[in-house]
């Protein structure tokens, strides 16, 4: 079939943004030699890496490429010359910058919505989201991501509910929905024992057939016949850095490139193709609490789900990749100075967040101790009045607020800026940013894309890409 | 001619990075009707926005979205897929981090250098800068800033020096070298008042046949027979938001765009072709100082440059334009927040940076009389507290070291945070970062842009699309 034909004489433009701005179907950006310009997307994956700036995802390929001589899976595709690239831009309908929730349900849903609503316009208005679309089109679907599967963006691909707060409920949805596989963490959402209502939502998933995975070798011994729910941690799965340093999590949790593998395996053989999203969402959990350890080595622990993904795509050939993310934050960055060579790479040493490390850190450790535990964490030796600092954080009185996910209220903010003495990375803030990000595109469908677009343009070009009429 | 052939067999990529790295000549990221691929190009313009992060290029977008209702020429590019676009690597030999003089250099000279140096290698050997390779070849060749022309990114593409801070001797190296045209300010490195050794080298160059212009009208009314000379400041240019609110410099200096006009309008008719660099060089200071009305007013008027010599490749088409930055700075972005559209709006009303605002402010000041000046520049009211908080930096006791630039010591970070509160943007440090950057090419040669490349890279690129062998 002649897909310019049929989408041009065809309905698919018939509704929102896409009427004023078609795609416009010239082809560009295209390794002609490779590419069928006309063939169908049968499957599309789509990886996110949650608020990602553009200083995270070279900062990575900087740490890989200065620690192994090679840079990121995600930069070579472009020193290979085989993606298509845009810049993106990741306004909501309420804000130029963007909550995760406004940016899935952009693509979700292919309306921007106001910050905090899942695929629920500002009018009330609600708009199916893409995975329901792609399934009622008969293809297999799924999400897996590090934080809870219940969580912003894989909900905004899923569900249509006017808070992203909601997860006991969106829990709920997903059991009615029935996707093929969905997996992360979240079993506070799940659990009778911390659901408000105490529905036992496990339970009922295994009622209505579905294979329960609870942890990694759960998940890795679950068969491709019955469809999956794997529930992994009680909120979020632990950071890479983290679990690549104690045994017991590496038992426990399975990592995205691991997810990512298994929901391949599990929806590829589907006659009508499949569609996955995957969501490195701990990203964007490490840079609202400044923590260089956690978000350096989630994104490359993304880095390693988008080699899965191509290797799969690449033997398959009807594949369609893309790479992106839902907006910056923090915008951090290496910073210029005698020493940044040096302090940048001494992030290969350490062994755990600052997460990890502030929670180390009891109102009753003596200086020494603070001294110890940041050693431990970091390979780096911090002076007496520096571990004061940081203690004096703990004595009840004097806490810190920043960060969105700082429960207990831990000086983050304060413990990045003192490191950024030892490893020269500053930060604008503990939050997401208006910046336009980066966005690739591999396979069949990526001729599609432009130098230029708005998230919402992304929902259009997935159903285009795999010939699916946007009629429901 | 068949380019391919000619330098598949040819000499061009006989040393350094090229070697290890040829350009692929595979096509790719073209648009295949409007472009001849073996097309040569004639002129080559290469526009810089000094310092200029990702964040830099998106607000000046949105700031123009928003005021407007049309975004920046160099956006509307990327629009109407018209560009190659290639993300660029920008470390220096000596750091990860580059100043301007290595960036300017790696492209200049084909090789990294140390920070600091022009076009003189970590071992002392000498690399010839590529404005002299296309004047060899018969180019007429120049280069217009808003920083001194003797500063750090024209000089790197016309003089070999160990030090980007001998200014005095850059300026008489021009003298030697005779380029068609060179204007920027820098007057001290041209006056016998001010240089070191008391030479007159506007004379000496007026001697050399140069038409010389000090001011505005001066430049309007050269004539395109001689070549010419241009130095319309001490040292910088105003910023454009200060010149724009000053009908004083608004008639001694010429925008950045008028200056490109003119330079384009010299050399158009040359037979066998020219280069121009056009650097946006208060970008990069305006970074230094976490100044955002310097940064995006200035960002601004850099786009209109880009614009004046898009219009002419269009006519000309055979004109290769390269439109890029040669570092990250501060990597600024606009933050999350209920406010952050209204406040991110409020850059609309600035008036004049704050290098004019805290250079109005004095240790004699009253509160009053500061957030008078503060009303009046940012149209924005401070409350006492914050103008005492800024009046306190003048006490001649208290005061800032930051920002490179600032050599009266103003408290640019203390007030650059103050203004957050009202502005939404944020700022990792005040200095560069080591982000990867954005790149774009229109024009014959632009096929050869990979979507990654090394900072060097381009040196290569830039004589092979001019078909100029290099051998010299």
């Amino acid at each position: 079939m002649d897909r310019r034909k049929f989408f041009r004489n065809g309905s698919l433009f018939t509704i929102g943004a896409a009427v004023l701005n078609p795609f416009d179907l010239t082809a560009k950006n295209v390794d002609f030699e490779s590419l069928d310009k006309n063939k169908k997307a049968k499957n599309i994956i789509i990886l996110v890496s949650d608020g990602m700036s553009s200083g995270t995802l070279n900062m990575a390929d900087l740490y890989l490429n200065r620690k192994t001589g090679k840079g990121s899976n995600w930069m070579q595709l472009y020193k290979d010359n085989r993606v298509s690239r845009a810049l993106m831009d990741t306004a909501s309908a309420s804000s130029i910058v963007t909550d995760s929730a406004a940016a899935s349900s952009s693509w979700g849903g292919g309306f921007r919505v106001n910050n905090g609503s899942l695929n629920i316009g500002p009018n009330g208005e609600t708009n199916l989201p893409i995975w329901q679309k792609f399934k009622k089109s008969g293809k297999m679907a799924g999400c897996v991501t590090t934080v809870p599967i219940t969580h912003a963006t894989p909900a905004g691909f899923c569900v249509s509910t006017k808070s992203r707060n909601s997860q006991d409920d969106i829990a709920e949805m997903y059991l009615d929905l029935g996707f093929d596989i969905m997996m992360g963490g979240g079993l506070n959402y799940f659990s009778p024992a911390t659901r408000k209502d105490k529905k036992d939502i496990l339970e009922a998933f295994k009622s209505k057939g579905f294979q329960v995975a609870r942890n990694r070798s759960e998940m890795m011994n679950t068969n491709n016949e019955k469809p999956i729910l794997g529930v992994f941690a009680e909120d979020a799965l632990p950071y890479s850095i983290d679990r690549n340093n104690d045994v017991k999590l590496q038992e426990t949790t399975p990592t995205l490139a691991e997810m990512t593998q298994k929901a391949i395996e599990k929806m590829k053989n589907h006659k009508n193709g499949f569609v996955l999203q995957v969501e490195a969402g701990k990203v964007d959990w490490a840079a609202h609490a400044n923590d260089i350890g956690g978000l350096l080595y989630d994104q490359v622990a993304f880095d390693e789900a988008v080699k899965v993904a191509i290797d799969f795509a690449e033997k398959d050939k009807n594949t369609l990749i893309i790479i992106t993310t839902d907006h910056g934050n923090a915008n951090p960055g290496i910073i210029y100075g005698k020493n940044a060579n040096t302090n940048f790479d001494s992030i290969q040493k350490y062994k755990h967040t600052n997460e990890w490390l502030l929670n180390e850190i009891h109102p009753t450790s003596t200086v020494a101790q603070v001294r110890e535990i940041i050693e431990f964490a970091n390979g780096t030796i911090v002076n007496e009045e520096d571990a004061k600092t940081v203690l004096s954080y703990y004595d009840g009185l004097h806490k810190e607020d920043g960060g969105l996910y700082n429960y207990k209220k831990l000086p983050f903010k304060a413990f990045a800026e003192m490191q950024e003495k030892t490893n020269s990375v500053g930060w604008i803030s503990m939050d997401h940013s208006a910046d336009y990000v980066e966005l690739a595109m591999f396979g069949p469908g990526s001729e599609l894309l432009k130098p230029f677009i708005k998230n919402t343009d992304l929902h259009y070009l997935m159903l285009q890409a795999a010939e699916v009429e946007n009629k429901f």
